[in-house]
C-alpha cells in the first residue's frame, strides 16, 4: 500500500471566492459560507484522484493548501472563520472518497493570539470531523514581524499538550510568506530548519515524550546542513545531535535521488515517511525524461541501499504507525 | 596547494574591547582605535596558523568573523569606524604572513543607507589595503525588519557594478542575527537559500555577466532542495535551473561527506572551492573518529567520483582562476 502523507486538498474556486469575499469585507459582516454541492466538490476531486492513480498512490493525507491558510491577513475572525471552512471542505472530501483520502486539518492560527484559540478547532477537526493528524505554521506572522515565539518555546505547550491527548501527530509546514526577498516556497524550507532547530534545542521532546512531528519537504536545509549542528553540539557538550534528529520524523517531498539518499542515510528509513504533495509544487513534467518531477515512488524504490523491509516502512508501515488512520473508517461509521 | 577559502580573522581581545567600546559610547565621542602591537596581534595569528598547518592549508582568505559584524547596531558611524578598524587589522595580519593569508574585506552595511556608502571603503580596502575579495551581507538588518532588499534588486547595482570594475569575487555570508527564534548559525544557512533565489530569479547576471559570488556553507539549503526549484521552474516555463546555479560559486563548508558529495553532484567540481571556516563553527573533534570536523581535506579527497584534475581545481585553481591572488604580493611590494 502507498501512503503518500504530503498532499493538500484539491477544491473549485467557489472555495477560494468565499475566501476572497471574507478578504474584502474584512469579516464584519461576516460573510456565510456557500453551499457547494458534491458534484462540485466531485469536479476537482476527479482530476486529484486521477494523478494519484497515475503514480500508484492509494491513500494521501490531505490538508489546506498552505499558501492560501492566510494567518496573518486580519482580522483573525475570517481566519477562525476559514480555516474551519477549509477543514469542512475536507472533511465532506474525505466522506466522498474514504478509501482514497485521510483529512490533515488546518488550524485557525492568528499572530498575536494565544495558541489555546486553536485548540477548539483542533478538538472539533479531530472529534467531529474524523481527521487525524493537522498542520502546525511555525510561522503565523508569514515573514512578516513581530515573529510568532520559536516552535522550543511555552507558547506552543497547550498545542503539544492537546496533541499528545488526542494522539495526533503535526505536520510542520508554514503558509505564505510577505517578504518581497522570499517566495513562499522557499519560506517553506527556511521555517522547517528553524522548527527543528528551535524544537531539538529547547528540550520540548523532554517535556512531550509522545509528541509527534513530521517535517514537512525533507526537513528544509537540516539533513543537508547536518555537520554544521553536530559540530555545534560537540562544542557545546550539548547531547549528540544524529540522536536528537530521530526524535523528528521526516518526508519525501524533495524532488531529487541525490537528496533523498542523503535523507535516508542522515534520517534512516525507520523516520521517513512517504510524501509527494501532488499535485503541487512539483507537478512538471521532466523534459528530459518525460516523468512527473512528484512521481517519487519510482525514486524512492531504485534507491539501491534500502531494503525492500525499509521500503515498506516508507510507504506504509511510518505513516501507519504514526497516523491512527482508522478513525476515518470509525468517522465514516457514524 | 591548498586554498582554504573561507576563513575568518583571529583577533586578540583588545579589537573587541575596541568594538564594546564604540556600541557603549554610541559612537558619540567617537573613540579612536587602540595601538595595537604586532607582537599582540601574533599571539592570535600563531595559534590560527599553528591550526591551518595541522590540516595541511598553504593559505586562507581571512575576512571579519561575520557574527562580530554588527551592521544593525546603530548609529552608522559606529558601523563604518568598526569596519575600518577590522579591515586594517587584516591587512595587517596579511602583511604579518603574506604566504599564508590573503584580505577579504567587510563592508560597512548599514541598514536603511544606500549600498553606495559602502564602496569608498571597499576601495580603499582593494587598492589601498590590497585585500583581494569582500563579504556581502544579504541581510544588514540582521533579522530585523525591514528588510533589505534581496540581492537581485537594483538598490545592490553600484556594489556589483564596482566588483565588476575592481575585479573581485564576494562571499555571500550574513552577519548575526537579532531574531530570538535563529540562532546566528542558522540564519547564514537561511540567508544562503535567500541569496541564492533572489540573484537568480532576478537575471543579475545577465546584467553583470561578469559578476562573481560566491555563495557561503555550500548554498545553504539549495542543493539539497533542488529537484523544487528546478520543478519550480520548469512549470513557470522559465530557464533551465541547473544552468542557471552554475553562474554562481560555492565552497565546501559544510562538515559532512554525503553532504559534500550531494554539493559536487548537483553542481560539478567546476564551481566549488575548498573551504572549511578554520578555526570556527566546526572546530570540534568528533569523538567518534578523535578527527577535527573542520578538517576538510581528507573527505574532498575521499570523494571516489572526483578526479585528480577536479580536486586540484577545488583545492587550488578554482580560488587562484576567481581571486587575484597576486594583489596580495603587488601590495607587500608597495
Amino acid at each position: 500500500m502507498i501512503i503518500d502523507s504530503h498532499g493538500h486538498t484539491s477544491a473549485p474556486a467557489e472555495v477560494y471566492l468565499y475566501q476572497s469575499k471574507l478578504i474584502a469585507s474584512r469579516g464584519y459582516p461576516i460573510q456565510n459560507p456557500p453551499k457547494l454541492s458534491d458534484d462540485l466538490l466531485e469536479t476537482s476531486l476527479q482530476k486529484h484522484i486521477a494523478l494519484l492513480d497515475e503514480v500508484g498512490t492509494d491513500l494521501q493525507l490531505i490538508s489546506p493548501r498552505p499558501y492560501q491558510m492566510m494567518h496573518s491577513i486580519g482580522p483573525g475572525t475570517i481566519v477562525h472563520k476559514w480555516t474551519s471552512y477549509v477543514n469542512d471542505i475536507i472533511a465532506r472530501q474525505v466522506k466522498l472518497h474514504p478509501d482514497r483520502f485521510a483529512g490533515v486539518a488546518g488550524l485557525p492560527q492568528v499572530p498575536g493570539e494565544p495558541i489555546e484559540n486553536c485548540l477548539p478547532e483542533l478538538e472539533r477537526a479531530v472529534k467531529e470531523l474524523g481527521m487525524v493528524g493537522l498542520l502546525i505554521n511555525p510561522d503565523p506572522m508569514e515573514g512578516g514581524h513581530p515573529q510568532a515565539p520559536g516552535l522550543g518555546d511555552e507558547y506552543w505547550y497547550p498545542l503539544y499538550e492537546k496533541m499528545v491527548e488526542l494522539d495526533v501527530p503535526a505536520l510542520i509546514h508554514s503558509a505564505s510568506c510577505c517578504s518581497p526577498r522570499v517566495s513562499y516556497t522557499l519560506h517553506f524550507i527556511n521555517e522547517e530548519s528553524i522548527a527543528i532547530m528551535s524544537l531539538l534545542d529547547n528540550k520540548v521532546f523532554e517535556k512531550f515524550p509522545k509528541l509527534k512531528i513530521i517535517v514537512g519537504h525533507s526537513g528544509g536545509a537540516i539533513p543537508y546542513q547536518v555537520g554544521r549542528f553536530r559540530a555545534w553540539r560537540i562544542r557545546k557538550n550539548e547531547s549528540d545531535f544524529d540522536t536528537d534528529l530521530k526524535k523528528l520524523y521526516f518526508e519525501t517531498c524533495n524532488y531529487s535521488k541525490e537528496s533523498l539518499e542523503l535523507l535516508f542515510k542522515v534520517i534512516g528509513p525507520d523516520n521517513v515517511l512517504f510524501g509527494t504533495e501532488k499535485p503541487g509544487t512539483a507537478s512538471a513534467k521532466d523534459p528530459k525524461t518525460g516523468l512527473w518531477m512528484d512521481d517519487l515512488k519510482p525514486v524512492v524504490e531504485s534507491i539501491d541501499f534500502l531494503t525492500e523491509e525499509d521500503k515498506k516502512k516508507i510507504f506504509e508501515g511510518n505513516a501507519k504507525k504514526l497516523y491512527n488512520l482508522n478513525r476515518v473508517n470509525s468517522f465514516m461509521a457514524l
